[in-house]
């Protein structure tokens, strides 16, 4: 038997790492006991460092914790990192080469050859993929995670269950929510009664970390979906919520009512049904012809479903829908929890045993 | 020598029927004479018959004119209709059979054989159709003509000058106005903090509206272009603008700046560009990668001219880019009123010679 | 022992009705047995009749009721009445009149003098009215309690602890949502990028209840504070949360700190701390100079708690700050059922005591 | 015969800048020569320095003018000051020590005793104080005036006229738009779906300025209005648009419609007529009862005009009303540039007089 595992958050004071530290409250197996920022936080309670930006006020079991400076010596083994692309670059490598395992939601590293992009349900097994990290990098229990851009999110969520049809071409238009740009992100002058029709960097990430994402572990790499992807992303005046219009090409033609059912019986990769943070089932299908809406639909599944509808004939590409993903909760923080939710229980977190967790 | 022409507006007392009253106030040719609109209104005053929702005050000039009904005959040879679908389907032939020019926003007829689809620069020369129009139906000096919906004006817009390249895919995703549902139109409990994936019957209209606009006057009639057009709708919470994101697929492949040249460098139908409410020029092509934006380009031109940027290779289509146009100048009661420049120009409207019109 | 209340949902399909569905799910005491809307919806499965405007879905246990027609007769005794004004008026009388406990969120009949305006930290005493109501009506176990307006809650809930000060002058400006006005309510074209000053019949209500809810019940019947109350009512875009601007005079000339100690300590009627809807405690006082804010602040307590903050010399009055209840959770549904809750413990529904509830 | 007058913008790259360079396109007597801004932007051309967050694009004559450094010497004898406060504070006096007219919308030296807070209609006489400014000084021809805080602006233009009937108490709740803050100013994750109850430093510029320029020039010196201010400022979710719910008492009693009659007859100090930017007239009181409202009636008078409306009895302070300016015209570079008109036509502004100017 055993005391839940403290974790360490990097970035706590900022928009992601805030929502770590929400979405760790009451965490069945995982309590906040390290909150890591900038030196000119550092040896501040959190409380004072920080200005929360989320609904109502901080947790209080994380208030009074004093933040640690960027280069501090970390003792919990399982690391959130909520950094800065340039910070995260060294600062992960680092704390993975001396045994800390991170779960990171920086971008920065997203794409190195030998770190898996997780997404749980869709590509669990990417994590074989830290055998040949480890070995190449000479690290003995140390790892380094990713999850992906909160846009690419509901593509490959959406994606994954017709990987059996055959995908050769996605087109993807993004409506991208406020609180994807951080904080303070966007000028309220610039979004209020306004799209703008480009998001830095997102067309980039969503045309390649898609396709590594929906790969396969094969012969020690992953190979990705060989498809084209050609994606716009704009910025809305909404919250929270990444909205996605996509047409797809599917080689085997299924019919719509068959690519319906393929969304509604997905489970994915099998170990993750028993993950705490896991939605139950990943994907909602609306039949409802106005849904998913991004204020209504963002929550389900407390942020970690994605919602799918508008499913019909694309007259171009052959199919065509709309999904939709919390972009802070299941685009950025949540993943990195269920990710390692999944780590802890395939035993890549040394000497924690999630089913031994003492419920205090 | 002659006065201005009096203008009758029917549905005037409605979101569109407002806008062109408050578009033909000080207009060099055209002054509001009579406003018609349902018996629940008839023989009030128009101010006191109408919930203004547009900026400011109704007009003074307009103000206290009486409210006709629907059914009443008209002065005016010349009449703008801003009449509800089902309103419209019998009222606007009638008044075309009895003489009566009537350039109709409403949906209705829009797709009728013989009625042009008029957006002046793009397809003036589809007025051709009235000859037609006029002896089929044995009318002597009337003639019904449409302007399109308001959605698949930027679309048309931008493509017109691309048609010498060869068109034969266009895929469109839309984010619509509110003020494009009218009013009341949107609730906002709807859309505040929110994106509906879907606007209803505009994808439709989208798919085929186009391609009527973008045909040629061929053997007495419209011959539609030859393309796939693949559209989704969505309604943003933005008051005016709607920005539509296109990828499209050019035959003779020219390169980006070819493209960018011939979008400046279009005028379109010649006699266009000395009508009063063309803008000048139709087209802006923006360099900024994050422009055209919904609030700071819709006003453009007066709300006449249209805004493109962001043109780059689409992996799929070839060819992607952002336009947008104001939904309820150009796209409405902005583009009736310059179909009607047009008519008054080429001798359509009978007894009215704009260039003889005292200036008082 | 016994099982859960089963109640009835009188305007169920209507926007509070949608509420008092939703915070009912998983309530320990109460189940949704009956839902009653107008003819149109009579017969049809809730999920069917109901365009759900709030998050998500309705809940699956009530999706499938059939909703039974306005004059139908009820089983359940407990009833809450979400209908619009002119319906409740006499509805509301006659179920309450056949035994039913009717708890009502209308305007209507709120202002009778022998009808309880229920707040129950604040004055829960008020329920000995039902004496008086039950005998001149010559109902035997039937009542009719209601809750205030929703813009009146936050003033009341600030102020009742301030009575001993001595109220004299109450100066109150708002910033309501627009969710405050049911559905389809506000036309976004009339708040998206905008304010309106004007909230029809708050101003009245305000300027009112507040007086009847702040009042003490002496010698059988309310007696009134004794206050001069001055309400300016605006509509604000923002989705739920109403916001008062509070210049209030006390005859007692408390410190700040006082009255901050007082609102911190504050914990009103005494059965209400057991009542599973009430918020421990039903104030916070932020010290933050930005706080409350209506997004961030509205869900406090599970929309129960009422947020206060500013709290500054006035030169006119002596005294001012802000205050934030949720306007459909506290200010509508919530309340009815928190009422019903302290009925509950108080012994006015016949057959049904809290306690003896298995949990199923 | 004289050409217009050239005159220099500092901090002609914020927004409150770029709001100058707009009003003063196509201005009569004035035109933009000089641009002075941070020496990060100068050496640049206006266009490549500045990020334009206004509607459209810059003005193309101002576009290549070349950035000054701010410690450059000016060649305009006028300048409008759209300075921070920190940079304002020296150099408009240093600016004015040489002989230049200085206009500033900076804070800074706006409560300083011998500086006008100048609003034309209202306190023209109070240009008196340059002759003391001047002699005190030693400056021969410089000068230096400022306009006041937005937020004052609407409750100064409605209160001005009822100054006659003995003003003695005033209470202000402001609702203030987001450009009231600059750029990039609010972020859009504090505003969106939300009320901030506090605007720092605006309750107090709004309890003394208010004061200032309602006061009279007597003895040569301004003395302030004898009255109570409470003022209470927020921030709403409106791009521009200023509203104050105002509650006033009026020692002398007038009825409502007396009240009524001096807004609508107001036209205050005579001069201010014939200036180019002054609207006609300065007050528009609306009868509609939900008016004015921030986005519809901002653009009054080209944004110059204040909307006054829902004028009735305060239970407690004898009235109360709603008034509305837009924030950055009126409430900001408008004012200024109205000031700098007046000071043309009285003679302040050296060998300049509008009446010669070519219009080209």
């Amino acid at each position: 038997m055993q005391n839940k595992l403290g974790v360490a958050i990097l970035g706590a004071t900022g928009a992601v790492g805030q929502r770590f530290i929400q979405l760790l409250e009451n965490h069945p197996w995982f309590y906040v006991a390290e909150v890591v920022a900038s030196s000119r936080s550092a040896g501040q309670t959190y409380r004072s460092a920080t200005n929360w930006v989320l609904d109502g006020n901080p947790p209080a079991s994380v208030s009074e914790l004093v933040v640690k400076p960027l280069d501090a010596n970390l003792d919990s083994v399982l690391v959130f990192s909520a950094l800065p692309k340039e910070a995260a670059e060294t600062r992960e490598i680092e704390l993975a080469s001396v045994g800390h395992i991170v779960c990171t939601n920086a971008s920065t590293n997203r794409m190195l050859e030998d770190v898996p992009l997780l997404l749980p349900e869709v590509n669990g097994s990417h994590l074989n993929l830290l055998q040949r990290q480890r070995s190449e990098r000479g690290w003995k229990t140390g790892a380094l995670v990713a999850n992906s851009n909160c846009t690419a999110m509901p593509v490959v969520m959406a994606l994954a269950p017709l990987k059996q049809f055959g995908i050769s071409k996605i087109q993807v238009v993004s409506q991208q929510a406020i609180s994807g740009a951080g904080y303070p992100g966007v000028a309220s002058l610039d979004i209020l009664d306004n799209i703008i029709p480009y998001v830095s960097g997102d067309e980039q990430k969503l045309e390649t970390e898609t396709l590594k994402m929906l790969g396969e572990f094969v012969g020690g790499h992953i190979q990705w979906l060989d498809s084209l992807v050609s994606a716009t992303c704009t910025r809305v005046p909404v919250i929270d919520g990444h909205m996605v219009t996509v047409s797809v090409s599917l080689d085997s033609k299924p019919s719509l009512d068959e690519v319906i059912a393929t969304w509604e019986s997905y489970r994915g990769y099998e170990p993750v049904a028993m993950l705490p943070s896991a939605p139950q089932p990943p994907l909602e299908y609306h039949t409802q012809i106005d849904r998913p809406q991004s204020r209504r639909d963002r929550n389900a599944g407390n942020g970690m479903a994605t919602s799918i509808g508008r499913l019909r004939e694309c007259p171009i590409l052959g199919y065509k829908f709309a999904a939709l993903s919390h972009n802070t909760i299941r685009g950025a923080a949540g993943c990195s929890i269920l990710n390692a939710e999944l780590m802890a229980v395939e035993g890549y977190i040394p000497e924690f045993t999630p089913h031994d967790v003492v419920h205090a």
